[in-house]
């Protein structure tokens, strides 16, 4: 298979650069599910994947499928994909650069057949903006859409059935945008949305497990009071207890391994600054690969916050908003995945991804792996997130060889485990 | 001078009670200043200031003044009084007491006549809401209203000279307002507004400052970045740095004595759950009865904020929006003040006022004094404003007893060092 080569990764930036043209907004790069623009690209893509040679179609759901066959009829299929929408005034790579990467890994076979066959699948939906559920493409692929989403509605007052009907697809067919029984492996290449990769001036992280979250509101209650005029041995200070127990969430956060948690929103009440808090509302983000450190993680967090509160009479309660498990990726998949990327000369970090993707919803359904690239900044759903193009090289090459791994594994099924 | 009585305690908190009635939004009471209640308060406060045998006149700025006449004509003069407006949705007490309890003084004294006559004064305007400006009325007493202040607008864009006008006043003699040089002392009664007295189980407080204040809106400013992908170690959190600096402040306060400092506004952006805050603006509010103490306090307080920003790569800045120098009250007639109340029964704490009233603008032009009332759950600006009847009855006997020092000292002037 072809080596590197700088021009192939100048021309994947340049197209998704070209999709990132058409936008809802001008001036931004804003492409919800199933807006007029989608069109457009969806035209794109499709050009690109006829040119080399796949078969195009775009499912009830509105996932872009291009197909490229194996060696034999019903070979079985690897699928490589990522999502096509956007979040409002985003990035030109977030998602767009996994499917664009996708249509160069068929494009570098140069007519070249293995002895399984490729779907590139660019889904139409994963971040959830136009109707507050993410990963509605890649839910319809592993069966997953039931009747309720359906009758979901957007801003506008549109349902997600009457959405699919206007941009021209009919949603009946819906369980035949499912999954076929022959994909044996999902790939997918995607951007890091975070500094990790950067801090250690590496290009490529093999993602072992997309981390489990918790995401909870505490309440504190205190008494709001006179600033000038209540000494403070008698105050009941809401900011000042949710300040204590932040701190220890950071501190907490800091001494264990792979754990991250977030108070990211806090809105004080009355909010003067002559007077005392009675009332903070604080968020609480707590992500990590393992479910039981992060339900134990969370444990120890609230028993901060009840400490902070009590030694102020304030009182602290607190709602679970989302319980979301960890999802580990396919062993054997993400160990062919790392030696593809040490071969191709680009070792990768193995990591966990704290954010979602489309991976996590294929990865029950059918082994999955994934593949980041660094992201410059850590600058992700921001008009400046960017990719470099020497990280492109090496996630197309790590890709090919993964291919490669892959073609020879299928031939001496063993030596994945090698 | 008559003793104690429990019927004119529960007199007093009645009329303050009707004078309540008096109010620009039915249901609850607001009485801005210089608004059509405030005419029906000055009818009323007329009535019983002439049934007392006092005579009455409203000044150029609204302020109702009731006259009782010393032993001889041009006997120096006692100033007692306080306010008559209100803040929105505020409660009974706040002021109107202090000018209730003066007229009640006067009948306390059954047309006796004392070595000095006693000017009444219900300020019309200190607690700022109307013009965004506090203590108008105390100011033109002072001769501090100037002309930039006239032509101040409310939100309907009525001048402060245009609603002295619409009142049925005339602003030109506004110089007349001020204090004659006969006034030899201020007296003024109010609610502590605060828990300390409640707290100690004490029914009167002598004030001996009212403190000097700082207020600052600090600026911490991070990197905003997504909660799931960017770990502990990469993140430049302000609201983490915000809140070490917040508990610093409380433990700083906590630990000087007489130093009271509130973060009582904290506002972080953008405010999502699952996105680490890239900025927080907080306020910062200081106060102490030692400009020295205070000044190093906020050093101190600034070191720190320093210090926690610094920790996490956040940078913070600050803007100054108020420096206003602690006032100390006359120390003889606060001396004074303190045996008055003994004598009467009831043995006052000295405290500093942490919140801001007429006798600050007095105390730099005539010896001012200050009595506290306890508060009851230290609760004011609330509808819920309330105060005991035998702390009343406390404060009517203090200043009975007051009365008779300040009489036996103007015929003994050495006494008062006593």
């Amino acid at each position: 298979m072809p080596g590197t080569n700088t021009d192939r990764a100048a021309r994947i930036v340049a197209r998704c650069r070209e999709i990132a043209e058409y936008t809802e907004i001008p001036g931004e790069i804003t492409r919800l599910f199933l807006t007029p623009p989608m069109h457009e690209v969806h035209a794109l893509l499709r050009d690109w994947m006829e040119a080399a040679g796949m078969t195009v179609r775009i499912d009830a759901i509105g996932n872009l499928r291009g197909f490229w066959p194996g060696l034999v009829p019903g070979s079985p299929r690897l699928l490589i994909g990522s999502h096509l929408d956007t979040v409002p005034n985003a990035g030109a790579f977030d998602g767009v650069l996994g499917v664009v990467l996708a249509v160069a890994i068929i494009e570098e076979l140069r007519g070249d057949l293995l002895p399984f066959a490729i779907e590139v699948i660019g889904f139409s939906e994963e971040e959830g903006v136009r109707f507050s559920k993410p990963f509605l493409g890649s839910l319809a692929l592993v069966g997953k859409l039931d009747t309720e989403t359906l009758a979901r509605t957007d801003r506008h007052g549109i349902s997600l059935r009457q959405a699919i009907d206007d941009y021209g697809l009919d949603p009946t067919p819906l369980p035949a945008a499912t999954l076929a029984g022959e994909a044996f492996a999902y790939l997918e290449i995607h951007i890091e949305q975070g500094p990790l990769l950067e801090s250690e001036e590496t290009s490529l992280g093999v993602v072992e497990a997309l981390v489990g979250q918790t995401r909870m509101e505490l309440i504190f209650t205190g008494q709001a009071n006179h600033a000038g005029t209540t000494p403070m041995h008698l105050r009941h200070d809401a900011i000042a207890a949710a300040a204590e127990w932040i701190t220890a969430v950071e501190r907490y956060a800091s001494s264990h391994d792979g754990l991250v948690a977030t108070v990211g929103k806090l809105e004080a009440a009355p909010g003067a600054g002559n007077v005392i808090a009675g009332q903070v509302i604080a968020s609480l983000d707590v992500r990590h690969a393992d479910d039981k450190i992060r339900e134990a993680s969370v444990l120890a967090i609230l028993k901060r916050a009840d400490k902070a509160a009590k030694g102020r009479g304030v009182h602290v309660s607190c709602n679970r908003q989302l319980e979301q498990p960890a999802v580990p990726l396919d062993l054997h998949l993400t160990a062919l995945l790392s030696k593809a990327a040490t071969e191709a000369g680009f070792p990768a970090r193995s990591m966990t991804s704290g954010a979602g993707h489309d991976a996590m919803i294929l990865a029950p359904a059918v082994p999955s792996a994934m593949l980041f690239l660094r992201s410059p900044g850590g600058l992700s759903h921001h008009p400046k997130e960017t990719v470099l193009p020497q990280d492109v090289e090496a996630a197309l090459a790590t890709a090919m060889e993964f291919l490669a791994q892959l073609r020879d594994h299928r031939t001496n099924p063993k030596e994945i485990h090698a």
